[in-house]
């Protein structure tokens, strides 16, 4: 299967705005965290029906409620004809193939993003699709599989101490867009140090260090991939004037931006590491062969006119005057040590000695 | 033949205008197929002359006139006339060499799309023109040959369950394009697949895997060409503001620029992905050939002086005095024990066993 | 000499608007055709003069000077005043190394674009400088030799069935460019065909081929460099708004510049195409490369240490007990086959076999 | 740990706005420098609390507040809190792996730079970021450690010989940053000495070489990363309308613009000439590599078969005519030569002799 | 030193607007020389006193005034006070690193650009700054050296048959920088005429040549770096609504424009020329490795198992049957015409011979 882009055949032929799963199940059933908050006030549940998540909104609060699991399509077309959500983005919700972008509807923004996490052992990247709505007064978040990825912010929800209570939800989808790049930073930093130390070992050129330095690229362009249009989700998001957006979020979102801008940077020269290493490790291979042929020409160069000599005089002739001499042996061992000589010299002066 | 441009020597000092059709015959016979249908009725057809065309056209439903077969250009000409279509237009459609593009002409909308398939075995990409015109209450498509492309789309005619029945020619239009972008993605899926694949068989440096490779980057290069001005035809479409386009049409135009844009990363990627596999090849056959040295100057440079020396005591020199001492054959056996330990340690030192 | 750029010794220190003409003559003597048309009737001559040629313009009909041969700059510099063209304008006619270029003057529009052929044996370009000026009534057209490249045009003029006698000599100026880029296209496709052909052959990795690549090459840079411009020469074209251009031609104009648009891409694609080419080359010649020096090394491997073991038992020393056992020689062929054996199963084992 | 990008886990799940120090503690302990001046008086100080500082900048002088060190996170915000600075931006002060950029608050200019010095016998960048808020009546900069980079910048100061006396804070900030790029300059003119003369030894191919030309590729690639976002600052810094800059200053900034260009033009050529380098040595290492094999041929093609037939003659055949006929050995000796001569004539007529 | 970028240790911690002279002197003394001419006369001097060439500029001719040599900042301060120049661009006139560009002051136009030769045996670069002041009645020009680079502006001058007279010193301006550019254009077909030529030896694949293509590249780089910011020059100067500049200049900027882009376009295609010429190098020294490697590898094939038969005839043992088989010595001889007969089959069939 590949997987920079996923196998659709199972949404081929069917109309736009048909809700068809593709990806891979990564939980066993869907779960709904709900957090609700004000200044004063949090409370959180985990209702399990439509109608219950409708409640919740209802009351007052803001409502965030994360929905993990989107094998279930049929919850999610309740969900969304119940918070008036187009069908056209539920079907990108559950395709989770979808290109990051950020949209404006009559009643929401709708972001869809992805999140990733570099694997310990063999720097694998897993990606997963976010997705977000913001409401007037709710936020919905859709994600594949039931994680800590958002813990941090819950925490700070709960807790109270920072802005977080006071502000709408645009600043929640603010804040968890800010940690999805904060993520991202953290993991291109833990890929990026691999590939720092992987290049230390180029110059001894081993199989084993171009393998790795491929496997690095691959997984950085997966990355970017997936990464890159971030970029556009912010400025839209700056650009946007919604009344969802309270103004006072925009010198959030442009520092968001300013670290989207510091991630896709370091995606960049990761890449362009990459490949100097690539080209790096090939000019270590010629300059390794160019030394292993020097070495074979030195000893083939000196040895082979010796045993030529050697050979000459164990020919078996009857007439070779040589062979009776008595001195002869001790003059060819003469006469060999010069030629050694003369070999030696000549390899001395093309500097391969 | 060149495949990249089609042979054009018979449109040679044509005026602009002439219809000449470029390409290979795909179809025995042109074959028309008309499709007509409003939110209550649906009815099939298969008229055999411009009048009748024109006649089902005149009747107040939406119809789709689907032309396979663009040999019989004196048909095309005719139609063209009947339907009011610019001669530069009907000389586009014939001319299967055509630059994908939007234009808007007084009465109609002009698009000419690339359709492509990569065929199971080989992965050879086949391209097929695909000409519409979508006027007020009708839509012409023009195909090389008869499939089952767009059966997809008449299924979902003839159901009436979705939308497509209560829109108009415009959201006809998207519809088919759509299921053009979609093709696009579900091939390169394929493709992608495919090279994916290969790039697991680099590190074995074969030679049939640099034949492959190769032959992956001319099939994209040639699906990047006929698939890049696509995204101006999107663009175009969202930008133009033809009566004939409503106004509810627009949010599937947005939905189906942005597939554009996926299609056409994903064709980046797999484009930056087979050039690395290459680049990739090249450093590892660099490493197999210096693995191959390594072996040939570790035999050759321990036997080299191993032979020189038995070639020594193979001479005939009448007086050799070492021949005559009862135990040299021993001690000959333990220098050459000794050298040769000197060398593998030479090697062991030099990494290279 | 330089191709790429001419030599301009002649006109070094000249002021801005001396008529030098640079380049190869490549014709004996200048000559000069003239056709005047209107929608009734057309009319050829030749005139040997400013003067007449002045006086077919005056005579009502549209006048199309075509000259031929541009060493005769005296000649030029006249039939300049007389037709009122700024002197830096003749300047860029004569000096055939010009960028090509639209320009609009008070009086006229002037355009320099280059025509080329691809030579047939050897696949050579010959690039020429046309020159065209197009005035109210009129349009005069100045080329480095006297062929047949606008015949079909003039055909069209005198037969008259298209639609050419009707309109100004805007349009004949437009006819005249849709010539050379339709011309562009088929030499192209001539020069694509060998490239795509030779492609096939880069795995047999000989050395001729590696040749004709690189000839492709500087082809497609020379071709490059003087058709790239082009794309301004239409884009300023439309955007021109002087009264000699009637709305009407702004069609074909569009129609041109999509054309161009093809063109360019072609070009793009074989450019990346040769280099691809040559990169496959390489990677072949190296995989060639590993190809012998495997040969080399399973025999050197395997005859090696046989040869050694020949060599001890060739030595003369007195005491060598192995010598004087009987089935010792058949002992030894066993040995030897075990060696070889040995070594034919590392090798297998190296997927060297 | 990774270079390109610094270690973040200290600020995983913070809320935004946290004063976290990022990077390496340069110095042992924070220092404060003041300078006061005005047109006609110099004060220099070293208060050691926020408020003895907010009194300096309270007495109708222009100040220029020094601080050095950065971990005391807890000083700068009370500091921040002093000069109404925002949490967003202290929080960039102490991060130290900030992109470049200038941003325009209320009352204050922000800018972040890098400070980069080339070491002298490895040639290794040394980064250090640079933060200056400029206000009306003060200016405020805050460094990693306590350095004599703005020496020059105060000796202006105190000499009061040039115009910096008589102009504002923002002149100052120009001063500052000026003072950066003219060291960029300065220091890029350093390792390009160094590139220029490692250019020459490329021809040698000596391993050591290839390891300086990447060990100089990384650390371009590492001063591009963070000079690149410099032209944004001088950019925003010319647009911005904020009352804090003066007419005045603007002639200067566009200096600072120019110069600015000039260090990224050196930067790019630089990254482009290692490259070319890296590329050239590759070439090199090959050239060599065949120079290696030839004299391995030509020793060993001309030997192989002179052994071959001095093996031929010490054959022990009861019956070798040959080995009786009383000249062979010098007819042998005979054929030898013409053998050799016949090699060496092949080798000449291939030129690799 | 580098190259590509001046020492400018002499400048560091200079305030702004000082003057450092930076580079190398080229003259011993500086000259100043005078031309002064209106639609009737043209007088010539050489004063040597600012005083008297403040005196010169005020009597109603058009005064052009060439100072050669820079290393008297002294004087230049003094010029530039009497001529009201801003010390800013005083500085850069004396900083001959600086990059070309065009300003506009309140009383003057300024222009810093290259001037360049390519020198003859060896094609080296050599760089000179030209800066230019325009002043409503009189032109300054500041040059390293005093050559003979403008005299075929001075020869039009005092010969007064072109239009120079007549116009302002905006088209002096003009002229000069034509005849920059066209030299450019002269060098560059010069360096274009050698790589050219180097190009058709790279088949032969000699150190030599690629040393050459190198030295090529390298210079096309400094060139590249001092010329491709001419073309903000004309753009700007086209823009700039100076009362200084004349409209019926404008005709020839626009063409001088056009002039800078060929130069530019030339630089660009000589510049992948260059890298494509050592991309092919490199092909074709693995060409000849392998060639190199083909003959040693058939050679040593076909001796070394035919060297190891001998020897095994050449052992000594007491028991070798065939040693006293007659015939076996000539049957011996039948056998390594098989084996060598089949070696050869073998290379034919893989193509190496």
């Amino acid at each position: 299967m590949a997987r920079f882009l996923k196998d659709r055949t199972k949404t081929q032929g069917a109309a736009p705005g048909s809700l068809i799963f593709i990806g891979q199940q990564k939980i066993a059933r869907r779960t709904v965290r709900v957090i609700q908050y004000s200044t004063d006030s949090v409370k959180e549940s985990a209702p399990d029906s439509v109608d219950k998540i409708r409640a919740c909104v209802a009351d007052g609060h803001i409502t965030w409620v994360n929905i993990a699991g989107l094998h279930d399509t049929e919850f999610i077309a309740r969900l969304g004809k119940a918070f008036n959500v187009s069908p056209l983005i539920l079907e990108d919700i559950v395709n989770t193939d979808q290109r990051p972008r950020f949209s404006e509807e009559t009643e929401h923004l709708h972001v869809i993003a992805k999140a990733f996490r570099v694997s310990d052992g063999d720097y694998k990247v897993q990606m997963e699709q976010i997705s977000i709505i913001v409401g007037e007064h709710y936020l919905l978040t859709f994600q594949e599989s039931d994680n800590d990825r958002f813990d941090d912010v819950r925490k700070r929800i709960r807790e109270g101490k920072t802005r977080i209570r006071s502000f709408g939800p645009d600043y929640l989808c603010y804040a968890l867009l800010d940690t999805l790049v904060d993520s991202y930073i953290l993991n291109l930093e833990k890929l990026g140090a691999a590939i720092e130390e992987e290049g230390k070992k180029i110059f001894a050129a081993e199989t084993n260090t171009i393998k790795e330095i491929y496997h690095f690229k691959t997984e950085l362009s997966y990355i970017r991939k997936n990464v890159r249009p971030f970029k556009e989700i912010t400025t839209r998001f700056l650009n946007c004037d919604s009344p969802i957006v309270n103004s006072r979020t925009y010198t959030y979102l442009r520092d968001l931006d300013d670290l989207v801008l510091q991630a896709q940077e370091a995606i960049e020269i990761y890449y362009t590491m990459v490949s100097d290493q690539i080209n790096m490790f090939q000019t270590n291979v010629s300059n390794k062969s160019n030394d292993v042929m020097k070495v074979l020409t030195i000893f083939s160069t000196i040895f082979i006119p010796l045993t030529f000599i050697a050979g000459i005089y164990g020919m078996n002739f009857d007439h070779m005057p040589e062979l009776h001499y008595r001195p002869a042996y001790f003059i060819l061992w003469g006469v060999m040590a010069l030629v050694t000589a003369a070999m030696l010299l000549f390899f001395k002066r093309k500097k391969w000695l």
